[in-house]
């Protein structure tokens, strides 16, 4: 045994999270409710590892200042550079440059899991976090890109978000592209003042549209004010520039652009593919309340070339301070026609939509949507003595009670009785057993019912409506165990189903 | 799009892989019965991140040949180290003993999840693997050691693995650990050739007792002959010494050892505790079919100090090179005292075991254990016109289709009706759908049953036993689509049934 003086800290790195039973199971059924719907849509379950070279997964993360741009990396033995994937369409890139010819094409594949950034981790900003991803790839269709909207609308009602309390918005990059170019903007030259742009406008909802003019113009102070915080270096447009800009991603959208801009192909492609997709998913029966066109949508990620998406929920939710605000995004996408050619060196079309697992299901609870209520703590064996023939038995009573499929357990800590009721009682159990001595003898058990003696003591306290009781605690012959804890388990089933306690 | 000279080559490191859709099913299939066993035996479901403090993992890997000692590490932008996690206990012990007040105890959880090993892969060992482990932890008494033999007998027989083609074996380190101090290899001055020991026996079966002999005496070559691969130090026991402990460690067990050893402590602590567990998984109805006490187990791992399981397969299956072979161990675990208590500076007594997910699904395949059948192809709606209201009809279709829980796709590539009904074929669609202009024009849409059509063909080409055949093909009105396709959805499930085409 460790040295009190020498023992090692438990504790984990900032931006890292356990996660509690709660947590998982309501993750677990919100995925299930995801796939579902992915696989009504055809698509196919495929997974990629954690690790892939670092080459492969490419560098378009938009957080670039920091050690390795955002991702864990290391060496290996062949002093190869490996990374920890930081999203799941990069190592889809990977998966189907790599075996393009044996894959049906369109591809249409699905596929969870969590991805890793090495960036400054703040609340609710995680270094390690769960994405739920789709992706059609091998088409240069918009149709495809509409299926991405739709399917996302049909997650959310499957997941119990109402019509009206969510929309899937779409744009095209190509819209800001072409006004980008029409105003001078073009070439390989200005690739990092483009990004610059972009991600100005990534977050005019967090800094609103003087901030975004900040950014896009002279450059802007993280704190506000000038000298507070640091700087974020802008990307230099004038005044006509920057207006342009915001007028082409302003949520209102389709406002009227000088001719430079009207004229340019990029920007009516763009345009013209917004026209389609919103033909395709109004056809289909799609309507305003669950997709809109919205020129403000960009996203952050450098890899996208035409339409992308974002999910919002609008449901007013209260935040971490308490405050009822919109809830945000719970995921967005886009086309990123250049991650499999980037393999291939011949044109891949691709688009694809990823889920932000945690903030949705934290939306969820908010909303009442994941309730994991219907899983019942474990039946609670008491141990009244301890040499091992005693042990014996009340083991052989928890193996009976799980075969008739009754969650349960015999306590195996070293306490007293009442310890051991204390335990059961931490747990949430709906019943504890008990066989001392005298009960032996007589070949008897003792049945507690822990919910209706707990109603029972309540309802003294309380002097609440008083209702006819079960007995809260039951003696039965051995052989009569396994029956009556069922009848126990099912009356607390229909309290439950009234309502009742 | 990147030019062909230089673009990436799209690979994996080593020891990584990609999951097909049929693995991953069969995984969630496996893994959903795993978990309900160890829900039933009370556990709830907890867990922790893939990333930790280096030191908090510990160092506990037989393998410490390799950089960092197995594990794959990098430092933290404050120079702490970090590293990927090579199982699920050591976090598992770092999250008990962070939460040790609030949680309740003994505390039984369940975690299934990713696992890093930064070793030389080799064929069927990868350097990310899946683990599901269960874990009690704060109670000293062995029936939580008997519970788990138990609980992982029941989970070999919910997966449909048959009593006799599995076995549940239990030993003690205390009974190795007794026999060294008997023989003069106690105390911290001996703790690097007491690993020795562990890891030879550890061996005995890809070995054999000859080549445990070398490791425990004078170190072994890796060819088996001298000078033929690397040489592997021994323990340099003694022939007297040697013989105590593969002795001590033989499958039958139980033979008299010399009266030093008799008299050790240690030993007779672990020859109690295994009879204690013997009784108790006896009394629960556990028989020697099930569970036995076997003195070879030892496992690889440094930290276990008690009881150690093993989970072996006894059914033959064939190998990787088509040997018919017992398939052996899919999962093991142990009593880890000392792992807790490295954090807590007070005893903390674990005890816990751990399946390997990719082994065992492996086995369970070949057994046959592992149906994934029951997941029907997408129905293909061909894209006969390519114009946006042509488009938004199939569109159409496809929603209506969904809405009627009817897995369904647009087609989404470029190509003509051939291709198309060729892409169908390759993902195995039972139907597809067709609306060219004619059945436009008149309201109509054709329905091809793709799955009696393979089979009316083959008939004509096998001339095989006739038997009334659906018509392969039928024309109905758009409003009947989703009834007609229903029809034939259900026709196919009972050809299905009935062991037909």
């Amino acid at each position: 045994m460790a040295d009190k003086s020498e023992k090692t800290k438990a504790r984990l790195p900032r931006g890292f999270a356990d996660r509690s039973a709660e947590d998982i199971r309501a993750v677990e059924k919100m995925m299930a409710t995801i796939r579902s719907v992915y696989e009504l849509y055809g698509f196919e379950p495929v997974d990629q590892p954690m690790i892939e070279y670092t080459d492969a997964l490419g560098k378009f993360l938009p957080d670039q200042d920091r050690p390795n741009e955002g991702v864990f990396s290391f060496q290996d033995d062949d002093d190869q550079w490996l990374s920890l994937r930081y999203d799941l369409t990069a190592p889809t890139a990977r998966f189907v440059a790599e075996n393009f010819d044996r894959l049906p094409k369109p591809y249409r594949s699905y596929r969870s899991g969590w991805v890793f950034r090495n960036e400054k981790p703040g609340p609710g900003r995680f270094r390690q976090f769960m994405q739920f991803d789709a992706d059609t790839i091998g088409t240069p269709g918009v149709a495809a890109d509409a299926e991405m909207a739709m399917m996302m609308a049909d997650v959310m009602e499957a997941l119990g978000i109402k019509r009206g309390d969510y929309v899937i918005r779409v744009n095209n990059r190509k819209v800001l592209d072409g006004v980008l170019e029409a105003i001078g903007l073009g070439g390989e030259e200005n690739a990092g003042r483009r990004l610059t742009v972009l991600r100005a406008i990534d977050k005019l909802d967090k800094l609103g549209p003087e901030g975004v003019r900040l950014l896009l113009g002279p450059g802007r102070w993280d704190g506000g004010k000038e000298g507070e915080g640091d700087f974020a270096k802008g990307a230099g447009l004038n005044d006509t520039q920057a207006e342009a800009v915001l007028l082409a991603t302003a949520r209102s959208g389709r406002a009227v652009q000088d001719a430079s801009v009207n004229a340019n192909a990029v920007y009516q492609e763009g345009v013209g593919e917004l026209a389609t997709i919103e033909a395709l998913v109004r056809a289909a029966g799609y309507g305003e309340d669950r997709i809109v066109m919205d020129r403000s949508v960009v996203r952050g990620l450098e890899y996208y070339t035409g339409p992308v998406f974002e999910a919002e929920l609008l449901a007013e939710i209260p935040n971490d301070e308490g405050q009822i605000v919109r809830f945000g995004s719970v995921g967005g996408g886009g086309r990123y026609d250049g991650l499999v050619s980037r393999f291939r060196g011949e044109p891949v079309p691709a688009t694809g939509f990823s889920i932000g697992v945690s903030r949705l299901m934290t939306a969820l609870k908010n909303l009442g949507k994941l309730d994991t209520s219907d899983v019942i703590a474990p039946v609670v064996v008491l141990v009244m003595d301890k040499d091992t023939e005693s042990l014996g038995r009340y083991q052989k009573m928890v193996a009976g009670l799980r075969a008739a499929g009754i969650r349960s357990e015999m306590y195996l800590g070293g306490a007293g009785m009442k310890a051991q009721l204390k335990y059961a009682d931490r747990r949430g159990s709906p019943v504890a057993i008990i066989q001392g001595g005298d009960e032996r003898a007589k070949g008897e058990v003792q049945i507690k019912d822990l919910i209706e003696g707990a109603r029972m003591s309540a309802e003294i306290t309380n002097n609440a409506e008083w209702r006819a009781a079960r007995p809260a605690q039951v003696t039965v012959a051995e052989s009569e165990l396994v029956g009556e804890v069922k009848k126990i388990l099912a009356a607390q089933a229909a309290d439950r189903a009234k309502g009742g306690a």
